[in-house]
């Protein structure tokens, strides 16, 4: 079952619906031609296609390991990784001066897509290199950059984020780890870190640790936390990896899936760690990062979906059973064709609002123009709870279509269910994100949330002449969604924006893919004009529901006391 | 992390929903009493808390083995086999001239989903054995039933379902085991049987396989299958295990979940075999059985909810994280109590549904009535699809509320996830439940659903006085499933009718547990009130994106062409 990149659905959504036009038209993009991403996208899906995917099997039945105190990763991960390096991928939106390309976060998310798609468990470690890059670029010092940069964007390192602690989840503030002043300008870091991501492996020649820790007179809670750089090896005058750092990879964990990706506890005794940003700035230096890499999770999610979704098509039209017309196979079944409608459409649907992410960041990064930094900060929580959402309901839908096949494991459908799982969590629940939505994103009044709605209104009032019914149910969703969102805005207390909040992510997402399924349509494919009917006529309803579950505050659920669930 | 046996919600549920009364009022189920059926409860609670969920996570770690033919079972199963046999728990609704307790399977419902909640794997073991008790009741000579049913019922013997081939799952008439008469009133069947959940085990001193084949001179499709007894060791003349048949297990499966339970390539090679019910007539005696199995695995699925449910609870009490009132603990943001509201209000009205399809066999089983054998034959589908949905959801939303815990697997949540996933799969999928509901169940003219439906909008009635806005709301989903009934039964080609076949099923679900929840709040218990609350205005507006999504029809769903997946 081999994986093929959708190479020409990301450039129709770049093209057609996110408005990358925009971002190549801007003078820090104009190295991104038509031809330059013609190339990168092309390149990069060999890549996946003939070096990543088949390493997606090995990685879950060969978990990465822990032996003596190393990481031994899954077999090939070490070339995989190497091939990821050596084209690039790692540094398509780094700075050129370190070695990057210098090209937009558009671009980057395309490739992240797919290398999601081909084998996720080694997609997160340059995902979270990318994170640790763009970081850097922002607020390390000049010695910093030079002597990390050019070893991450190259891939010779990596990077991890080490955030949590056992206590200090989703309340990052409540964390523990200690800072203390060397007197050299170096700083000695201790505490446990829990779920780090690629804490170690055996195929790099260093691992970078971002580690948040507090200062001697670091105030409790949030606003007490700094940042550090704290190498597994600390590099020489040189820059090549020197003495053992003191920390140590002490477990790893045993999880659901993603069993490639080594997920380590942590433990730092006075490691040698440099300060990143200001003090007390951690959590700034941090949220930086965290927004990039919560667009880089959502496309996981839907990067994952897209693999899935291959995986049951191909099953489908191959499995023949019980009395189908037309080709034999069970695709010919309406309700096996209903699973994979939604599969697909959701995909797209998905795909798109990750690429208006990327693209407003772009646009941000170019410009500077605040409408843009607040429609990507608007998006965010959007793009990666309903990208990972749908990753979760596409590859369990998948195992789905498979029967009683997608139940066993050899199959490989049960794998993206598994491996997805943890994308709905980690850097930042799903719940954390629709709480970020309707609290610290409505906080301008609504102001970035009526934009988009205006300009996706305005696009769809353009195509009531070609498709009068499918725009007016377009129009209408978001006008619904218009007034939920006035709704939300007016609640002073944040606890009836809290309760409902999840349910206004999704519904807002579920307009959003009908304003890019409607456009889609538009564009004269009759085939994506066959699945904006089905996304919009069947899937987009559903926003209603979710609506109306918002529009209840908080009230009655939370009147259901702790008690009432203890019977 | 303990279980506790929901014994108030379930006695609950069977007196003030489900309509328990009139079973245990019947001639035929007189010695159901409230004694009897406290006694029961009680003590089948006992042991699913302290025998079989400590089994859980052993039978996960361990999965059952096959070394040299033998399957190995994992770590105490045999204890915790012999505690249910010993209870008596296998045969509470079988023929007592046998052995069995001849009570309602609304006890054996009610047993059943506290087995399925401690431990899904080994529950699955009985629930076979109570499927074949119910077809050779039914449908085996006098001589099989003195031979197998005391063995079957006491489970010194446990039973199996030979249905599946590899080219023949949802599409069992195309299977192409053959049995052969022997002469002497015996049958060589020759084939080999996929997917047969506990095909062996190394507990009982023998495994009776019922085994679909096909004789010399049976027709092609359905109608020329055959049911077959096929031992394992074959009885003696005093119904002793004697000689080894021709039977065996060729390899177990590596599943996503379900590890404790050994789900075996079976490869009969002319083993002796004995006719059960007619020749060729191996489908209808499938069928008897099948009905109940399927209301067994929509339990299964209800039970693993509740599993997940407790769980979830028990962490979101004890885990404190960011700034929650009351408690401190995690249970007092909005988003978890919304999740857990969500799962509680689910498992009720799954729980619900299931006891009322219970209620429905056993009134039909002592009135033999049409009325109610028709009942419960329109509920079993929607038993088995929502049962099975919540399980996977309700695990699901278990994994979310722990957090990053709920992706390890020592936590225990992700396990409740993965063994329930099959359950959706088993005994039909849901999407043949949903189909076999539009179609087969509708074939009345809708006799049957415009009856519950009509039933059911009657109590509604009854509660407007005292719940007006409550009462308005499920009255009018009522209304609106019953327009889309209409719409569906006019509906003379199939596949308008199969394409809208599972959001339909679930809107009756959802419907149903409208009904449920509402009576519940009138029973004046403010906690059941409260959750009413939540479900009928936060969960029941689904219903009318599904029925909008039932009624497109078919037309622009089979518009999309297998190529336009292709891309």
């Amino acid at each position: 079952m081999s994986y093929r990149a959708p190479v020409q659905d990301i450039r129709f959504l770049m093209d057609n619906i996110a408005g990358f036009g925009a971002v190549a038209g801007t003078e820090l993009f104009a190295d991104a031609t038509g031809d330059t991403v013609d190339a990168i996208l092309t390149e990069a899906a060999k890549m996946c296609e003939n070096v990543l995917a088949p390493l997606q099997r090995p990685g879950d039945l060969h978990p990465a390991v822990l032996e003596n105190g190393v990481v031994r990763t899954s077999p090939g991960y070490a070339e995989g990784y190497k091939a990821i390096a050596e084209g690039g991928w790692i540094g398509i939106s780094a700075d050129p001066d370190f070695g990057g390309m210098g090209l937009p976060m558009t671009l980057t998310t395309a490739v992240n897509d797919m290398m999601s798609s081909a084998c996720l468990s080694l997609q997160l470690n340059p995902l979270m290199s990318q994170g640790q890059i763009e970081a850097l670029e922002h607020h390390a010092s000049d010695e910093i950059k030079a002597l990390y940069l050019p070893k991450l964007i190259s891939g010779e390192w990596c990077g991890t984020m080490n955030l949590t602690e056992p206590q200090a989840g989703s309340d990052v503030g409540a964390l523990r780890s200690k800072a203390e002043p060397n007197g050299d300008g170096t700083y000695a870091i201790s505490g446990q870190k829990i779920y780090i991501s690629w804490g170690d492996n055996d195929f790099t020649e260093n691992v970078c640790h971002l580690v948040l820790a507090r200062l001697p007179d670091g105030v409790a809670g949030t606003k007490g936390i700094s940042l550090f750089m704290v190498p597994k090896l600390i590099p020489d005058a040189d820059g090549n990896p020197g003495k053992r750092n003191d920390l140590k990879v002490v477990s790893l964990e045993h999880k659901m899936g993603l069993h490639g990706s080594p997920t380590a506890v942590m433990e730092y005794s006075g490691a040698t760690g440099w300060l990143i940003g200001a003090e007390h700035g951690g959590i700034a230096a941090m949220f930086t990062m965290m927004n990039n890499a919560r667009l880089g999770v959502g496309v996981q999610g839907l990067g994952a979906a897209e693999g899935a979704l291959q995986h049951a098509i191909a099953y489908a039209q191959d499995r023949k059973q019980g009395k189908a017309g037309g080709t034999g196979s069970i695709i010919e079944h309406a309700d096996v064709r209903r699973m994979l409608a939604t599969m697909k459409a959701d995909v797209f649907a998905a795909r798109a609002i990750a690429l208006m992410n990327a693209v407003a960041i772009d646009m941000t990064t170019a410009t500077n123009e605040p409408k843009w930094k607040a429609r990507a900060a608007f998006l965010t929580p959007i793009c990666k709870a309903f990208g990972t959402d749908t990753g979760i309901d596409v590859a369990n839908m998948g195992i789905q279509v498979h029967g009683g096949m997608g139940f066993i494991e050899e199959t490989g459908a049960a794998q993206y269910a598994r491996d997805v799982r943890v994308t709905a969590i980690y850097e930042g629940t799903n719940g954390i994100q629709a709480m970020d939505l309707v609290a610290r994103k409505l906080m301008d009044g609504g102001e970035a949330a009526f934009a988009l709605l205006e300009e996706i209104q305005e696009t769809t009032d353009a195509t009531k002449k070609k498709f009068p019914n499918l725009a007016e149910s377009v129009w209408q969703a978001i006008e619904n969604l218009r007034e939920t969102t006035e709704w939300l805005v007016s609640q002073d207390d944040l606890t009836d924006r809290f309760a409902g909040a999840v349910p206004y992510l999704r519904a807002f997402a579920r307009v959003l893919g009908g304003h890019a399924h409607l456009q889609a349509a538009v564009s004269g494919d009759a085939a994506r004009e066959r699945l904006a009917r089905f996304y919009i006529n069947r899937l987009l309803p559903e926003h209603a529901s979710l609506l109306a579950h918002t529009r209840e505050g908080s009230a009655d659920l939370m009147a259901i006391t702790p008690d009432d669930f203890a019977a």
